[in-house]
C-alpha cells in the first residue's frame, strides 16, 4: 500500500509500505480520507516546529476515516464496510495519568503522525492501517469527508469543555482557521448567545459567518472594533484562542470580564503577558491540548445533525496531488480544510 | 485625631485631622494597631506603583483593628469596647458585579489607602476611624495585633481558595513574605499534604517553616531544587505565587504536574511566559484579587485557633516611630509583619 | 384597567384595578400576553399548593410580556412602543443572598403572583403593569408570544445549568408538559447528544420530539423501555425531572450511571427515594429553584434564533374567555402553553 | 496461616488457610492489624445486609496493616520489614469507570471482604496476605495501628472531597460513630470553621470533641438544638450524614441553606425525603461511596501529623478474642474502633 511520507521540509514523497499484522481485538482500516492539519503543515513546511524536528522519514497524517475491511479476532460490533473515524489517540491506559481518565497526558502516548518521541509515530495518510477497535468510531450516516473531522471537532470540543459553563456567554475566538471555526461550532452548540470571531484574512472570516458567528472582525483592518471590548472591565466572558498569536492572547486579556476564562487552543510559544490584568481581574487561563472522550462525542454530534462541519472541507485532492494539496493547505487565503482521498 | 499621611515617595507625616459624623448604620472605631502591607511601601519607597501614583496626601494603611468607641443610630449586635477587625473594603453593593456576589471587583470599589481613584480613598492608619458596621467583624478572644491580621489573611485564604480542591494536594509557594508565609498557613488549614515554600532570603524562609511548610528552599543558592521538580511532566499539584517575580511563575509552570493549577496571588507586571506548556500541560493560571467573605472567615479560624498568625508579627511600633516602622518593614532580612500601635 | 383575579379555587373573576404611580426608574407595561402556569392552575383548581393557600383575592400570572407605555424618571435605554419581556422576580438586592449573587433565594423576594408571604405579591394578568426597568427586557424582534415565554425557558435554562457540564451527555427529561419540554429545548441547546422524554400522555410526548427530542416514551404504555436504560449501572448522565412524580424521579435514579446528576425541576412533595443507590452511585440530587440571570439569557436566545418556542404555545385566548383559558391549560391532553391576551 | 471467617451470622471461625502464590508485581505482607468495620459487624451480626448475603464463608475484613514479608519479581521501592497500609480496593484498571479515573465505580471491582459478587472475595483479617504492591502504602512513622485505620480515613476524606469547597464553612455531621469522627477530623483537616456533630448515644459523641468537634449534640436527650439550625433557610453549609438513619439526612434537609450540599457517607436504604425543600432551597445531596486516590492521601496526612486517629482505636485484641472483639465492636457505648492483632 502507499503512504504520504515526509522526509525533510518540502520533501514528501509517495512511498510503499507493507501492512501491518492485524491482531487480536485490531481493525483493518481502508483509509478514505485523510484531512491536512497544521502540524501536518509544520513538518511539510519546516521539518518541525519547536523543538519537535524531523529525525527520520515518517508518514503524515491523524486526521482520517476509512472503511473496515478486516477484523482481528475478538471484534465485534463493527462490520466489514462500516465507516469509521479513526482516533489517532493511542494512550497506553496504564499510566498514571491514564488511571487519572487524564488520557490526552498519557506518558507514553503513541499519537498518529508525531515526531515527538524516537523513533517517531507514524501516521495515518495511507491507504491501510491496522488500528486497535477502541480507535475505530462507527461513523455510518457520515460522508468519510465529515468522518475524517472528527480529530479536529474533537480539539474544539474539548476546548469549549476547558472553558466551563457556555450556556448563555459571550465569547470571544481569535483566529479563524479551521480550529477557530470548529469552535465556533462547538460554542455554539454548546449553547454560547454571541459568539465574536477575529482574524487577519477576510477570507477565513466568512466561514466564521457560516458557521454561525454573531460577528467576524478583520483586526488588521478594523483596528476600533476590539478596543470597544476593551473598555471598562471587559466585554466577554470566555475567549477561546486558536491563533496562537501573542497579541491576541492580550487582547482577550482586555477584553474578557472579571473572573472570566481564557483558554489557549492553539499553540503558542513565549508570550509575554499583562500578569497584572489577569491577577485583578482575576482571569483564568488554561491550556487546551488534544482531546479525549470527545472524539467519539464529535462523531455523535455530527451524526445527529447538531454540529455541521462540511462547509469547512473547502478541498479534495487525490492522493496524486498530495505536494499540490498541502501547498494549498498553507494558503490560508484560497483554502480551509484540505483532505486527501486516499482510496 | 492623628493620622499616617503619605504626602509623596519618603514623606510620612503624622497629621491632625478631622472624625467624621458618626451616621446611622456606623461605628465609630477607636484604632489599635495597623499593620503595613506591601502597598503601603510602595506608596512610601516610590510614591506609588505602575500606573497608581500619589497625587494628593492620603492617609495610609489598610490592616487595622479596634475598639467600638460610639454605635450610630440602629447599629445591634456591638457593644462598646468590642475588639473589630475593620475590613478595609467597601464595594457599593449595587453594581452589577455586587449584585453577581464578586464584591472584589465592584465597579465603585473605596478600599482604604488606595490612590486607584481620584480623589484618593483616604486609608486606616489613624486614631479614630467611622466604619459601616458591615466593615466591623467582632474579633473578640483575639489581641488586636492578630486581629489586624485578619486583612492579609484574608487576601491569602481567597487565593487558596482560587486553586480549588487543595486536601491531600503537593503545594509550591513562591515568596516567602507576609502572603507567603500567610498563604502556607492557608494552605495547610485547608489540607495541603505537602507544602514547599522558595525565597531568596533565608529570613524570610524560617518564617514559613515555622508556619509549617514541610520544606523551605533558597532559590539563590540551592539551584538544583527546583529542577527536580520539574522533571516528568511536573511534581506540585497547585503553585501559589506570592513574590510578583517573573521567574517564579515560570518555574511553577514547569514544576506543576498537567491539569494543576497556578494562583497569582502577588502583583506581577508584564511577564514572558511559556504557554506552550500552559497548553500542553492544560495548566490553569488564575489571579487573585483581594477577598470577600473571607475577611470574617479569617476572624473565624484565627478565633477557632485554626489559624495562628502570632507569630509573623515581628515588630510593633508607636506611631511616633512611623518611619523608622516603614523602614524596617522595607527590609525583607529583618522584619516579616510590623504593625504600628495607633492609640 | 382590567385584571385577572383569583379569589378561591374556581373563582377566577376579571375585575378593574387603578394603575400604580410610575416611579423614578420605572416602566408603565401595557401587557399583551400572559402564559398560564402549573402554579396558576394549583390556585385556580385547588386555591393553593402544598401550605401555600389563598387567603385574599390575588391577581394571578407571572409569564408576562407587554408593550413600554411610559418611562419614568432616569429611565434610559427603552423607547414607548418597545417589547419586553417583564421578569416577574423581585428580589430585594440587599440580603444575604442577593449579595452573594444568589437573588433567586431572596429573603424578601416579591415574585409576582405568589401567595407565599401575607398579603400576597398581586400577579401579572392585567393591562397595565408598572415594573422597574431592571425587570423589563428588550424584546423587540420576538412575538409578544415569545416574549412571554421568556419566565418558563428561564426556569429551564437555570435548570439546566445545575445539570453541570451537558456537551455531549445523554439526558433523561422526565415530563413532557412546558417545563419538560422547554427543559428539551435548553439541553439540546446546551449540547447535550442524546435526549429521551418520558411522560404517560401521547399528546404532550409529540411536542418533545417537535422539540428535538431523539426519543419519546410513553411509560405508561411502553413498560419495557425505562428498564433498558437501567441496567448494569444506568445509561443516562443527567437527569431532568421535570413531572414531581416520585416513580419518575425514582426511575432516574436507576437510569443515572455513577456520578451522574439528576435535577429537580418540578415541584415534588415528599417522596421515597432509594437512597443507598444514590450513595453506592454517588449520584448528585440537586434542586432547581426559579431562575436570576437566565431571563435574559432566555430572551437572548430566542432573539438569536438559537431556540425557538413558538410551537409550544398551542393556544392564545382574549382576557375575555379567561376561564376557558384556564379549563384547557389544565387538560394535559388538549393543550401545551396557553396563552392570554390582556389587550 | 490462620484467618478469620465467617461462616453465617455470629458464625465466626478461625480456620488455616494456604498462602497464596506471590506473583510479579506483588507483595506478601505480613498482617498485624486488622480494624472491624460497620459491615463487617452486618456479616457477623446478620449475615449480611439488604440484597448481599453470605453464599458461603469468607474470610472477613478490609481494614488492614502489616510487615513486607517478601517482594514478588519486579516489586521496586518496598524493602522487608517496611510497614504497609494496604487497600481493600483492587479495581479492574480496564473497564470505562478506571479509564475515566472512577475506580471506585469500576465495573469488576475485587473490594476484600465482600460477599457482592459470588463466590466473594475473601477479606484481609489473616495473617498472611498476598497483595499487588500498588495496594501497598509505605507507612513507615505510623504504628500499625494507625496504618489501619488508613482505609475508614480514606472513606471520610472521600466523604469530605464530594462536599466541594469546606474551607471557613459551618458543618453538620450526624452520626458520631468511628465513620463521623473521622469525618469530624477530616472536615477539620480541610478547613471547616465550625463543626457540630450529633448522635443519640453520649458516649461516642465524647470522640467527637476530641476529635475538635465544636458542639456535640444528643439528639435523643436535647431536642431543641436542631430545630435552633432550622430557623430562617438553615444554618450550615454542609451536611455529612454518616449515620444512614432517615431521620437524620432529613433532619440535615432542613438545617442547610440554600445551595448547601449534603453527602450521604453512611449506607442507608430507603428514605421519605421532603424533596420539596431539596427543591426550593437547591440543595445538592450527593452519595459517596468508598474511595480511590484517598487511601494514600490518607497515610500521608497521618504521616504528616496532619491527622491523627489514635484516639479513636479504643480497644486491641488479639486474634484469639476475635468473638469478643465483634461483641465488643457491636456496642456503640463500650467502643469506638476495635482492632484485632493478626500477627
Amino acid at each position: 500500500m502507499r503512504a504520504l511520507v515526509i522526509h525533510a521540509a518540502k520533501d514528501l514523497r509517495i512511498e510503499d509500505r507493507d501492512i501491518e499484522a492485524l491482531g487480536a481485538g485490531q481493525v483493518l482500516v481502508r483509509i478514505e480520507r485523510g484531512g491536512i492539519c497544521g502540524s501536518d503543515l509544520h513538518y511539510f513546511n519546516h521539518g518541525g516546529f519547536g523543538a519537535v524536528r524531523l529525525r527520520e522519514p515518517m508518514i503524515l497524517g491523524h486526521e482520517v476515516s476509512g472503511r473496515v475491511a478486516a477484523l482481528g479476532e475478538g471484534v465485534a460490533g463493527l462490520t466489514i464496510g462500516d465507516l469509521v473515524a479513526v482516533s489517532p489517540s493511542r494512550p497506553c491506559g496504564h499510566c498514571q495519568y491514564c488511571q487519572e481518565g487524564k488520557q490526552n497526558h498519557c506518558l507514553n502516548m503513541r499519537f498518529y503522525g508525531s515526531a515527538m518521541p524516537f523513533p517517531h509515530n507514524q501516521g495515518a495518510f495511507r491507504q491501510e492501517l491496522v488500528a486497535d477497535q477502541t480507535q475505530c468510531i462507527p461513523a455510518n450516516g457520515l460522508t468519510s469527508g465529515e468522518a475524517a473531522m472528527a480529530e479536529p471537532l474533537a480539539v474544539c470540543l474539548h476546548g469549549v469543555r476547558q472553558a466551563g459553563e457556555i450556556l448563555g456567554k459571550k465569547v470571544l475566538i481569535t483566529g479563524s482557521g479551521p480550529i477557530g471555526v470548529l469552535c465556533a461550532l462547538a460554542a455554539r452548540r454548546a449553547g454560547a448567545a454571541e459568539i465574536v470571531v477575529t482574524d487577519i484574512t477576510d477570507q477565513t472570516l466568512t466561514h466564521a459567518l457560516t458557521a454561525g458567528a454573531d460577528r467576524a472582525i478583520n483586526t488588521a483592518k478594523d483596528t476600533d472594533a476590539m478596543p470597544a471590548f476593551q473598555t471598562g472591565k471587559g466585554y466577554f466572558d470566555i475567549h477561546l484562542e486558536c491563533s496562537g498569536a501573542p497579541a491576541a492572547l492580550a487582547s482577550g486579556i482586555a477584553a474578557v470580564r472579571p473572573q472570566g476564562v481564557l483558554v489557549q487552543v492553539g499553540m503558542g510559544g513565549d508570550m509575554t503577558l499583562p500578569v497584572q490584568a489577569i491577577t485583578v481581574k482575576e482571569l483564568s487561563l488554561r491550556g487546551s491540548f488534544r482531546f479525549h472522550e470527545e472524539f467519539a462525542t464529535a462523531v455523535k454530534l455530527m451524526q445527529g445533525g447538531l454540529i455541521d462541519v462540511k462547509p469547512l472541507i473547502t478541498h479534495t485532492m487525490p492522493m496524486a496531488k498530495a505536494l499540490e494539496a498541502f501547498q494549498l493547505a498553507s494558503n490560508r487565503e484560497q483554502a480551509m480544510k484540505v483532505q486527501i482521498e486516499m482510496a
